[in-house]
């Protein structure tokens, strides 16, 4: 009763079809040209591009169907050095799947995006299918792939950890409240708190979860929803331990990019990144004077970080920078103090920020382990520990020293395809403005 | 000047150390025993357990340390048929890496776990090292990695899809409010109309992200937040193809749980289900009738499902039902109504709810893929189209056959170690009165 599934030709498999068969391609028109004897539809699947020439007679009732339509195409595989892969589709037989598409906000079939990031965003569920923006997300699924696939390998647990909390309890600032059944809950902005504790359990963990931050800035790096990837591994010898199994995320990342989403990487000509045997280390207060900052500078601007990527990248033949040591009071309460050789100044850290490019991609470091340390720490901050208390129950309970980082998707994948703004390569980005679509 | 990396020996790698060889452990104490002579640490790490024998002259300063106190243990590997894997460790010398461990609130060294779901969720943090409770979060881990892994080998991109929105579209009802920069903003109930979206781009899509649903029900198989593994995919004939696929991911998270936590169904003893060739597939009608329901029943009762559970187990020897056609009525707005064969009563749908064991686990189907069959059904409804501009955007630029399917994570491995109550294998669970820890 039930027709049998036709068997599909992807466009990628056409060039192994035998010449002179038929096949059965599936996708949207992604061009459809008009030539006085003969026509074109370039069809558009989940694989890449494929060409049927279409003869008068094989006009289907209606007419060609407009770009974006919908079709199932019937037909003969036929060499064509000029087409794609070197393969065309001819004597089609063409079944619309959809309605005939109205027409595209932007020209989806020209080979660039030339359209403005608010067109782009207005209309996000049609200007991702174009081919350069599709690419960019093919480079971040690649990206969660490779990440997850090297954690797993190293003997991690995936975690899931949840959104909504009952205390704003990291920084306080910057959260979104939520009506909890009449109760005051807020979005987590991190899982730093459960991470942490979930190390007592598992020893490795990582979370691939949107983060939520009630950020006022309105900037071309900040989000109010992004993807972080966040790890924590127990039993470290202190921050460049987390700093040596970041590096191998990035490295089981970008293979994964360079295996999964090779055509994508062709399709921005992008050159990837090499990730360095070691990643180079500054210190903090030397960073401070690289860039000629004063000394009593409390964090890196923006224009700093620029500068320490161009010197890393000139200098040190790196596009990774790990600044280390950041001053303790910068930093949030369960950060470890610094544990190498005394540098002046300071109280520091043993916390660094990973830059990519003279952009923070990743903050990380080695964390509290002993509760009394954590009672110290938030007394001095003049938090109360007693609101911790679910919290400090996994320290008091016994904690191998341990550490860790986040990642920030988008961040990443923008400076990886040279993205101006990381709103490009989220599929439906949340600012200060925007929440549609 | 950093002290070189200590070669550490996990509790698993034990078996192959050479007996007489000098091997550093660390982990939790998980058990302390003193005997009169000599007494015995049981060390736990993220592999497993592992023997120490303590002589009175090796015991540390300030005495054996408390059972979870995290230690560093350097001793000789000696064989002895008695102790786990065959090996333990002699002559110790043992350093503290955490303070002297609290008492936990359960004890952890206990075969299995006796307590009360109020003090194991209480005491989260600290009860999940209990190495059963573990055990059901190593399945869902695994669970997670076999479902990805299926998906990415068949085509799939994964997305991400905002989890703040700024209507609550697909159902009105049961959503938790944000205040969004002064906004009324919503926590989405399921990423469907952005998968569905989606599909127009990638064709085929996954997700695995949390969903928030403000159920007022206090049960045992509902949360506030849980995990939703949502898959959307285009080029399907009908609700059938998406059955299909959701069978593929179930084998792969089942093949997972096999590979990659073998050791936690050992220890909880489980029988895992086998996914037969063809789940079996009943409509709607026809099991209201045969577990003796009124024809005009909108619904399959909790009492149903578990009396189709019965029912399939003996009858067809599965663990798994496909119940088909739900009315159309009692289904959201982009339900594609039925195409099978015409079957008394209805109208019906071209979905299915899957029973594993007896309780609901996943809800799929086709969905509506032209742009005016939404138009109609909104209307219908009478719900306006204007408030849906964005979602139906996509419709308008052409969109394939297409539909899915979204499992819910703590139901499926709720029934997979037979826990009685989701809870219990759900890390931080939230629900009408709980929002800690």
């Amino acid at each position: 009763m039930r027709p049998p599934a036709p068997a599909r030709t992807l466009a990628v498999e056409l060039a192994d079809a035998e010449p002179g068969t038929f096949v059965t391609l599936m996708g949207h028109v992604h061009r459809r040209r008009e030539l006085a004897t003969v026509a074109f539809l370039v069809l558009r699947d989940r694989s890449g591009l494929a060409q049927v020439v279409v003869r008068p007679h094989e006009v289907p009732d209606g007419g060609l169907p407009p770009e974006e339509t919908v079709v199932e195409v019937t037909g003969r595989v036929a060499p064509n050095a000029r087409a794609e892969r070197g393969v065309e589709v001819t004597m089609p037989r063409i079944a619309l799947l959809s309605e005939p598409a109205a027409t595209p906000p932007i020209e989806l079939w020209r080979p660039t995006v030339t359209a403005g990031l608010p067109t782009l965003l207005d209309h996000a569920a049609v200007t991702w299918r174009h081919p350069c923006r599709r690419a960019a997300w093919e480079i971040v699924a690649a990206s969660l792939r490779g990440f997850r696939r090297t954690l797993d390998d190293a003997g991690f647990t995936e975690v899931q950890t949840p959104k909504l909390v009952g205390t704003a309890t990291e920084s306080g600032a910057n959260v979104f409240p939520v009506d909890y059944f009449g109760r005051h809950a807020y979005l987590a902005q991190s899982p730093q708190l459960y991470k942490q504790q979930l190390v007592g359990v598992f020893e490795r963990v990582y979370e691939v979860a949107p983060v939520f931050r009630a950020e006022p800035h309105d900037t071309v790096r900040h989000l109010a929803e992004y993807v972080s990837l966040d790890v924590e591994l127990g039993f470290v010898r202190d921050h460049r331990d987390v700093l040596d199994m970041l590096r191998l995320a990035l490295v089981g990342m970008l293979d994964a990019v360079s295996t999964h989403a090779a055509d994508a990487v062709d399709r921005l000509g992008l050159a990837l990144p090499v990730v360095p045997a070691e990643i180079p280390l500054i210190h903090f207060a030397e960073a401070l004077r690289r860039v000629g900052a004063s000394s009593d500078e409390p964090d890196l601007a923006p224009e700093h970080e620029r500068a320490l990527g161009v010197w890393a990248r000139e200098e040190l033949g790196s596009d990774l920078l790990a600044v280390e040591g950041y001053p303790l009071r910068k930093r949030p309460f369960y950060t470890h103090p610094w544990t190498g050789e005394p540098i002046e100044g300071g109280p520091w850290s043993n916390s660094f920020d990973l830059l990519f490019r003279g952009v923070e991609l990743v903050t990380g470091g080695q964390r509290l382990h002993r509760h009394k340390d954590y009672v110290a720490a938030l007394e001095a901050r003049g938090k109360s520990p007693a609101s911790y208390a679910t919290y400090l129950e996994a320290f008091a309970h016994g904690m191998p020293p341990h550490g860790g980082f986040a990642i920030g998707l988008e961040r990443w994948v923008a400076r990886l395809v040279g993205a101006a703004n990381v709103r490009e390569v989220t599929l439906f980005p949340r600012d200060l403005h925007r929440l549609e679509p």
